[in-house]
């Protein structure tokens, strides 16, 4: 029987999923999407059906910090697919809400507590594999961070492992995104979940162990396909801390492109203290958390998506060697925000997080995936992904010995 | 019979001046200080006492934007002077209670409305200068604007026309802080005035009008005493606002020095929209005004003065003719942080602030000044508060045909 799909959230990301859902509406049943606010639910259904599409698309409203809440709703529509893209501060109890009900989670980042940053690695280890019996125990598939990266990025790892090296050595992936979105400045993404990513301490895995850094205190230069030469720096990221486990013996490290604007903004509001997620108290004694003001005057990053111009260029440097032989390989996506605008009504950024789930529901509804127990996205063979993902629109390219070319 | 006088407030500007009025109370009756929250005033108390002050210093709660509380708490203590060193925000009712009681009262800024920002010029004309009339019926002494800038500069100002010129041509101020506070960024007086001074429109008077321009937009370098080639850039600030009244034929403008980092800081800030003094709402439905989140996060200015090291130098560039023959005058004042927190525990920019209104008390006290109307300070003799503000530690020098040389 054709499952049903619920889509929790109602920002840039969701906007994508419920696009390219409907694109696909043959592999399910009906669709759903739920936000706290669901007026934001109904302007998704309403542009997707603006696209022409005949599907049946509902939206409801739903506290996902309540796990309740959202077995209850899981349960009034029998929804068998939970794609949760809201806010990682939900993912636990939406999670729960899955566990109780048996539907599927997929989900796009590591769950996040609002009062805590960068905690200790792996942050996997703090919150959702705490769960792994629970959900095995449920007999319901749970695929953890299964968005570009992390998500895209791990399945190409997995492929580097079970394509090219017998060990591997090093993993970096590296994320720059060339475009432009002609604004002074704002964030691809949520503000608050986009600043959180780097005020805390950078872990990286080396040699074994997680290794610290600050922010902006390692850069490299890389010269990539489109993009050509930008500067990456170390950053701290959700994949790293599942890629680690999988991959013990290796180093795995993330890097994100960075203009000198963006840090130079980033630096003033951070050494301000306007980047803090612990509340400050005015001279009037107003409470308030600083990072959301921050996010309250920043524009919407889904406003962006109509003058945003230029392209991402995200991918795997996989070192190893194979039989002793010592190799490379460069696997990733170059993606472009015109053209995610013109198909979905998003910039690229959100197309790029928000197809990916989509790609893993069809393969959770058509049973490929659908591997009752909790895994992260390396734990699973990559092929299959990524070529429904090069379909759906995010196709994969290859740097290898014998050249540059298609997956 | 010796006069009481009541400070409403008790910030960096007001310790100077509880300190100053302690130095002199030979010239005056009972000391008192108010301020919304009482164990501000308790501290300055504390301070002037910890300097071996034996007198008559009494703390009190007030909420001087009720002009009842400040007129009853005027006359249950039988204030004769009140010197509002409080924020620009309570000046209309702190005005509104010395009229009700007779009090002489002394400012040392332009009333604002927390919710506008650089009105119609001249500013005074849009709060202080409509109760001219209640204030001369009240038979009381209003002087605006007696602090450093505006005040003491007023005075410059009104010395070049009495004692250099017939005709004046041009008065430039020039406020040079040379000042080292060695934090990452810190506000000298209360962030949320010092932003506003800067985020909206730059009025001066030139040629016969008021012309605009934006901040930062106009730079120009300038060669001072003690600290040297300075940038300083033309902005918007009370002096001006009064001056060109008293000068209409002169050319009136304000410039301020800033350093690079100060510009980039403000800039971001400015652009990001967390200057603004209209509130956001933030994404859980909390209203709140960005700038008194950004003057919650920065240090207090108070806080800064035990590591300030440096020198300020602010002074008047006069130009004009005398018998048809042109000249130039610079009259100024340097003030050194380091000392100022030696004699009285605050930074210069707070010193130089808080003794011209103890300097202007006195004079009101003895009777010189106590001129039964409202004045701005370019209105009255400047030779008798230059030469008291001489004695009370901001002596005066000046650049003319003969060389540089006090007062």
């Amino acid at each position: 029987m054709a499952k049903n799909v619920l889509i929790i959230g109602a920002g840039g990301v969701a906007q994508v999923t419920a696009h390219k859902l409907a694109q696909n509406a043959s592999e399910f049943g009906a669709l759903h999407i739920a936000s706290r606010t669901q007026s934001k639910a109904d302007d998704i259904i309403a542009s997707v059906k603006a696209k022409g599409h005949q599907v049946e698309f509902t939206s409801h409203s739903v506290d996902a910090m309540d796990s309740k809440a959202v077995a209850d709703l899981i349960r009034k529509i029998d929804a068998n697919i939970v794609i949760n893209v809201g806010s990682a501060f939900v993912n636990m109890t939406v999670l729960q809400g899955c566990i109780e009900t048996g539907a599927a989670y997929l989900d796009t980042a590591i769950h996040e507590d609002p009062a805590k940053i960068c905690e200790t690695p792996p942050w996997y280890g703090n919150y959702e594999w705490k769960r792994r019996e629970a959900v095995e125990k449920a007999g319901m598939t749970a695929i953890l961070g299964v968005g570009f990266d992390p998500g895209v990025v791990n399945a190409y790892a997995r492929l580097a492992e079970d394509e090219y090296f017998d060990k591997i050595e090093s993993i970096d992936i590296v994320d720059i995104n060339a475009g432009s979105h002609g604004r002074w400045f704002a964030t691809n993404f949520d503000p608050e979940i986009n600043f959180r990513e780097f005020t805390g301490t950078v872990y990286a895995w080396q040699g074994g162990k997680w290794t610290e850094n600050k922010m902006f205190e390692v850069g490299r230069e890389w010269d990539l396909p489109v993009v050509g030469k930008r500067t990456a720096y170390l950053s701290g990221h959700d994949e790293v801390h599942s890629l680690s486990a999988r991959y013990k013996d290796s180093d795995v490290r993330f890097w994100m492109g960075f203009g000198e604007h963006y840090i130079n903004v980033f630096t003033v509001l951070q050494n301000l203290g306007l980047l803090s997620e612990q509340p400050v108290k005015t001279a009037e004694g107003l409470e308030v958390v600083p990072l959301k003001v921050v996010k309250a005057v920043l524009p919407d990053p889904a406003s962006l998506a109509p003058d945003y111009e230029g392209k991402t260029c995200i991918g795997d440097l996989v070192k190893g060697t194979r039989d002793g032989k010592p190799g490379e390989v460069f696997i990733y996506n170059v993606a472009d925000h015109k053209d995610a605008y013109n198909e979905v009504g998003s910039q690229g950024i959100s197309y790029t997080a928000g197809v990916p789930p989509v790609a893993a529901a069809i393969l959770v509804a058509r049973g490929e995936w659908d591997v009752k127990k909790m895994v992260n996205v390396e734990d699973l063979p990559a092929r299959p992904f990524l070529e429904l993902l090069g379909k759906l629109g995010l196709p994969t390219r290859v740097i290898d010995a014998t050249g540059d070319h298609p997956l």
